[in-house]
C-alpha cells in the first residue's frame, strides 16, 4: 500500500469534499450540456420499510429492513398522517452517500485528521455526509460491466474491465466525471452468494481518471479479493483517495435508458438531505438526460 | 370550499402524481434549457442532529430536534463509524416533500380514497412520497415575496403578491413549472412568532397557474388567517390540488444567485430517497443554473 | 354487557388504582406471611433483543422482537459499554403490566375518563401504567388449568375452570389476591394456533373473587369466542373491573415450584420501572415464598 | 490498585452473578423475616418521559430525557393506545440496574474475560444486566449519611461515615445484605454543581462486609477526588467486586418510612424486566416492611 496514491493534502489540511473538488466550472457546463430532454432515471433502490409495532397491531415477523417506520397517532379522525423513521443509512437496503469519514484508517480519516476529531458520540465534526449538501452535479458515465446480464460471481473487477466497458458504450471517461458502474448484482438481495467487488487496480484507475465520485452496484468483494487490499473500494477510494461513494446503487433502469438511447453519458444529481453530522445518508442519485 | 376547484379524479382514479402529471416533455424539455452553467444551489435548510444519549456520553440537555442519532459501536479502534438515525421527517427542522396521502379530508385522502385504505399501523399503500420516486425534474420559478427582507408578521400572502412578485422577477409562470416562494421566515426559527401564510386565493392562483410543484419558506399562517380555510396549503393545495409540498425550504441562498444573475427561473431536480411508503421524506432540491 | 358488572366510579372519579384498592392493610399482611424462605421465582419471560443494525456490523435478517439495541460507541478501547434500547412494551414477547388506560371503550377509559383527556400524542396523563410506581405486593394465587400440559386449543377458560383449578390447588382465592393463571400457551411462540382465553364468566369470577391483578399466560382468545364478548380479559377486567393486567406471563417456573411445595399461595411483588406517563410498561414480577 | 481486593475468579471462571452469590439460604431466610407488614417503599426516582415528535403535534422544545414515546396510530377511534419507547437505560434520569459487564478495565469484564467476548454490536453475551433474571431478594440496609439534609457538595463518602450512619440506624451490616446509602443528591437535577462520591476505602468497606448489592443516591464523585480512584463505585466495587450497582436511586421515600418505624432493615426485591443482553436495565427496587 506504500505506493498506491493518496490524496491527502491535495486540497488542502482541512478540506472536506475530496475528489469532488475536481468538478471545476468546466466540468459542470459539460454536465450541463448532457441535460437536453430533461428525461430523469433514478439510481436509487426501492427500500421497503418495516412497521416497529407489534402486538395487536401489526404483523410478529418481518425480515430486516433498513428502515422502521411508526405511524404517530395524531388525535382521532386524524387530520394528517405522519411517521417517525428509524434508519442505519448504511444498511445495503438503502442507495446511501458514504461520507469522507465514514472509514477509519490507521486511526485517521481523510486527510489526516484523528478519528477522534472527526467523529465521537456526539456525531461527525469533520467529513460529514453533508459536506456535500449544496448538492453535487456533473457529469455521469455509466460502464456496464456486464450488459442484459450479471457478473460472474466473484469477480474480481480491474481496470480493463473498466477501460473494456467504456470501449463498448463508446465513452472516454474525463476528469472530474462520476463513474457509475453497473455489474448485474445487488448486495441486498444476493443473499449468501460471493459478491463480485472492485480491486485496488481499479480503484487506481480511478485515480487515474480523477474520477469525483464513484456509485454502483458493485461495491467490495465478499469474501475479500484473494492478494489483493481487502476492501478496496471502502480502504483505498473513498478514504485515500477521497472519493464519494454511492453505496446500494441500482443501476438496472439507467443502463435500459442508456442502451435505448445508445448515450452512455448524462447529467447526475445528488441532493442528499442537508442532515448535518453523520457518516452518511440516504440518497436518490438522479440523472438527467 | 364547494367552489374551490379539485383535482380529484382529474387524472383517474387511481393517481399518485397529481399535479406532477402536468411536468409534460414539452414542460422537462423546458426545465432542461435552464441548466446552462450546472451551478447548483440547494433548498434545504442545515437541519442539526442530536445525539440520542445519555449518561455519561453526552450533554443532558438539547432542544428539540428533527434527527436524533446514535453512533453505533462497531468494535475497538474501529474501521467505520456509523450511525441510526431516528427522525420525523415532517419537523419544522427539516426540508421536507410531503406526500399526496400526508393531510386528510372528511376521512379520504387524494384522489377520492377512504384514508383507512392509503394508510395504517404499517405506512401508506397509496399516495406515499416515494411515488416520486423516479425524481421530480421541471422549471423553478423563484418568486421572492420579500427581497432582501422579510414578510411582516402574519402576512397573508394574497395571489396578488404572487403577480406582483413574478413582475419584479420578470417572469412568466407557466404550466408544470415549480412555484419556489421566499418570504424571509424559517417555521423552525420563529420561536412564538405569528408566521404569515398562504391564502386560499393564492392556493388558486396556484390552480390556474398549474403549479406541479409548491415549495417555499412561507406555509400556512399560524395561527389562521380570520375568515379564510385554515391551512389553505395543505388542505387546499396538497390535498385537493394534490400539488406536493416542498415543506421548510430555505430560499435564502436560491434568492441570492437569481438576484445576482437577475434570473429567477432554473432547473429543478428533486430526488427523495426511495423510501417507500412514508407520508414525508427529507429532501435536498437542488435548482441548476 | 349492559348487565355485566363495572368498577367505574367505586374508588371516586379521578381513582388511578382501580382494584389494586382492594389490596388493604390486611391484605398486604397476609401476602407479607407468605414469604418464609425468601425464594423467589421470576413469572416473566426471557426477552431477546435484536440488534438495531444493518451492513457491515450485523446479521441482514431478524425475526420481529419486543426490543431492539443499538450498542453506542463510547470511544476507541471503551471504558463502559452501554445501548439504546427501542421497545414497544405491549408486544407479547415482552412480559408487561398494561395500564389502565391502555384500552379504550366507547371513547372512554376507567373510571369515565374522555380518552382524549387521558392520553394523545404526549403520552398518558391518567391511568398510566406508572400509577402502580409504588409497587404492587399482594398475596399470589397460582390457578394452574392444565398441570403438566398445555389447555386444548381454543379453550374458552370458563368460572368452573377457575374453581376446578383452585380445588385442585387446595387454595381459596380471597379479596385482594392476584390471580396467577396457567395454561400452558405462550402468545408470542404459539404461531399461526388458535389461543386458548378467558371468557367474560372468567372475568365475573374475578370480580366476584375481588381479585386486584390479573397475570398469565392465557390472555384473550384468538379468534374471539363465539357468543361471547371479545376480548374480555382486556375490554371488561381491564377497562370495566379496572384489573390490571401483567400480560405475557411465563407461569413454567412458578408452576414447578407450587407443584414441588404443594402450596399454590406466596408473595407476589411487581416493581415496574417508574417511567411516568406510559400505557403498558415492561415488569418482571416475582413471587417470593 | 495492586492491593485492592477483587472478586475475579471467586465464584468460578464463568460466573455471571458476582457477590449476588453471597445471598445464600441463610440471608434470603433473614430477608424474608423482614416482610412483616407488607407495607412497600419504591427505590425508584420518576422518569418523565418526551414525546419524539415534531412539527404539528407537539412541543419544538424539550429537555433531555432517558426515555422518549411514540403514541402509535392503531386506527381511526383506537380501541387500544399503545406506544414505542426509546430508552438509554443508563441515564441519570432512570434508575437502573448495572450489569456487571457494563464497565471495562483493561479490556476485559468480570471474571476476567475480555470485552469483546462479552459485549459487541448485537449485545452483551456474558455478564447481561438480565443474569439477575430471578430477582434479587435479601435484607437491605439503609445508611443514611445526612438525616434530613444532604451532604456537602463534592463530599467524600469514607469507610467511616458509613460507619457512623449504621451505628445511628442502629443496625449491624451482615454478609449478603444490599447496601442502601442516602446522600441527599440526584445526579439527575444536580445540575453543575460538584457530586459527593465513594472513595475506594467506602468499596473496601463494602467488600470487608460483604455486600451483595450497591444502591444509592450517591455514586461516583464528578469531578473525581483528587488522590484516589477515579470512579471507585463504577471501577472497584463493579467491575473489581462484582458487585451490581442500582444507579439513580431516590432514598427520600425509603429513608421517610426508615425514620418513622425507627428500623433500617427492610426486605428488598429487585426484579428488572427480562429482557436479556443488555448492560443495563430500568429497575424499581422494592423495599417491603
Amino acid at each position: 500500500m506504500e505506493t498506491f496514491p493518496t490524496n491527502w493534502g491535495r486540497w488542502g489540511a482541512d478540506d472536506q469534499l475530496g475528489a469532488v473538488n475536481l468538478i471545476t466550472g468546466e466540468v459542470r457546463a459539460r454536465a450541463a450540456a448532457e441535460a437536453r430532454t430533461g428525461r430523469t432515471v433514478s439510481l436509487a433502490r426501492v427500500s421497503a420499510i418495516a412497521p416497529l409495532t407489534g402486538g395487536p397491531t401489526a404483523s410478529m415477523t418481518a425480515g430486516s429492513t433498513g428502515v422502521q417506520t411508526v405511524m404517530m397517532f395524531t388525535g382521532d379522525a386524524p387530520m394528517a398522517m405522519a411517521e417517525v423513521m428509524i434508519m442505519t443509512p448504511h444498511h445495503p437496503e438503502i442507495t446511501h452517500l458514504d461520507g469522507l469519514s465514514h472509514m477509519v484508517v490507521d486511526g485517521q480519516v481523510y486527510p489526516g485528521i484523528a478519528r477522534s476529531a472527526s467523529s465521537g458520540p456526539a456525531g461527525v465534526r469533520h467529513g460529514a455526509a453533508d459536506a456535500f449538501g449544496d448538492g453535487i452535479l456533473t457529469r455521469g458515465v455509466l460502464l456496464d460491466l456486464a450488459p442484459g446480464g450479471a457478473l460472474p460471481e466473484h469477480h474480481a473487477v480491474t481496470a480493463d474491465d473498466l477501460d473494456a466497458a467504456a470501449r463498448r458504450g463508446g465513452v472516454e471517461v474525463r476528469s472530474g466525471d462520476a463513474l457509475i458502474v453497473r455489474g448485474g448484482w445487488e448486495r441486498a438481495t444476493a443473499g449468501d452468494r460471493d459478491l463480485p467487488g472492485m480491486t485496488s487496480g481499479a480503484v487506481r484507475w480511478m485515480h487515474d481518471h480523477e474520477i469525483s465520485l464513484y456509485g454502483g452496484d458493485i461495491g467490495d468483494a465478499r469474501p475479500p479479493i484473494a492478494g489483493d487490499v481487502p476492501g478496496a473500494l471502502h480502504r483505498l477510494a473513498l478514504t485515500r483517495l477521497a472519493i464519494p461513494l454511492l453505496d446500494g446503487v441500482n443501476a438496472e433502469a439507467l443502463a435500459a435508458v442508456c442502451a435505448e438511447l445508445d448515450r452512455y453519458t448524462f447529467m447526475l444529481v445528488v441532493g442528499a438531505p442537508r442532515i448535518a453530522g453523520t457518516t452518511g445518508l440516504p440518497v436518490n442519485p438522479i440523472a438527467v438526460f
